[in-house]
């Protein structure tokens, strides 16, 4: 996580989220290699010595252990899926301090989405038996996926302190109005602009190529559907993000006016 | 992993292989969104509790015990880099007799060739801090670099099986004469093939993209220079698949004629 006094703002914070674009179609497409393997998201689906839950659960688990050692939960930017973490063997480090102390996390609302929204839209019905591969590939989306929605966090704090919005903001949240906050976050063209190319990138990082390295340009040969990333963007991951950015600027109000970022 | 005696053919590894590519290369351009980093992979670099080695290898060894735990070093197509794994929390499974046993691991090769001649290449000189990103995609790029060239287990058993070069395989074999099975091994029109549609690959998944979702089609905006991936390819990654193969085929006689691949 990257950011200093001067590029604290919108436009860079923007920049951030079209590059995790690219990326999160990259881990889409990785998954979309592998059957839906539906036993993985099942609780005792595959039976774990002394764990109750699903494979999925557990391997995430194991995961986010091996990641909070090397502090990547002190991080504002990152959010784990589950608890009872170890703490981390390095050093603490200190990170600007650019947002409130706050608790939002929707991890738990991103993951029933992905596996009963997603997961079915990208891969095909069947079970391969590649458990662990899918199950891998499954924590690199959702890992990213909560990177970009829990960013509102970013997004929310510096839209707040633009001078101009600021007493609008400030009146929406004492009026804990979450549609009206809701309202002034939204700026419709950035979001079209978005979907739009979001559409264009699945078409590029999608597609088959051939034995000689020349895409097939067949729309039905791309490695996952077209549609599927700018709906899932339209459908579940603008809508979070603003869930993230509304709870956190409710949040927000009890540090106001004695928190400024600081770099 | 998924063959059958329908499809353990090389054509069918080939396809795996080059599905292989396009992760790789995604992998690749997810490093070199950040700076080098050079402290991650220095010895003691980064001071972590209880632990003489680098970050790298520590984060490695903690990510590979958590795959270790979902049962992934018991597939023949997943190879550890470190030692000292936990047992599986699943089951054992069958997995279809295709090769002979066999310890061949260049992990270790690999992970100084990634380190010292790759990483250099892909990435920008310096440290911009983010240490656990970098090695997270570090971890990734070699776990599937190691796949990719430990696949040279099951070309080899399929090349070995053909009847017409069997006897071939056996006498140059019995001579314990490497560059005599590396030779029979090669096809240079399929490597040509390969490096030619590398580079296409590596310029469509790499293509940086406008606001609008428009590819800039400028070589020097390519997210990695264009020759880095059949480069890898040429220099380290087929002649290490083919370390991978000869030292395969030398412990295969051992097993001659009493093992054929069971499904």
């Amino acid at each position: 996580m990257n950011f200093t006094k001067k590029n604290f703002t919108l436009d860079h914070i923007r920049q951030e989220l079209v590059r995790l674009e690219d990326s999160i179609i990259f881990a889409l497409i990785e998954r979309s290699q592998f059957q839906k393997n539906d036993i993985i998201y099942k609780c005792g689906g595959i039976n774990i010595k002394e764990f109750d839950g699903s494979f999925l659960e557990y391997f995430l688990h194991e995961l986010e252990c091996a990641h909070a050692k090397v502090r990547r939960y002190t991080s504002p930017d990152e959010t784990p899926f589950t608890t009872n973490l170890p703490d981390s063997v390095l050093p603490p480090i200190q990170f600007p301090k650019l947002l409130v102390p706050n608790n939002v996390n929707i991890n738990d609302q991103l993951m029933k989405i992905y596996i009963n929204e997603i997961v079915p839209k990208i891969t095909d019905e069947g079970d391969d038996g590649n458990h662990g591969s899918a199950a891998t590939k499954d924590c690199h989306v959702l890992q990213l996926l909560s990177r970009r929605i829990h960013f509102g966090k970013f997004v929310a704090e510096a839209k707040f302190n633009d001078p101009l919005l600021q007493p609008k903001y400030i009146e929406l949240i004492r009026n804990k109005d979450k549609c009206g906050i809701n309202d002034l976050l939204t700026n419709l063209a950035v979001e079209e602009k978005l979907l739009r190319r979001l559409r264009r990138k699945a078409a590029i990082f999608g597609a088959e190529i051939d034995g000689d390295g020349i895409p097939t340009l067949k729309e039905e040969d791309n490695k996952i559907p077209l549609d599927v990333v700018c709906d899932m963007y339209e459908k579940y991951v603008i809508p979070l993000t603003k869930v993230v950015e509304v709870e956190y600027l409710l949040e927000r109000l009890k540090y106001y006016p004695s928190f400024v970022p600081e770099f």
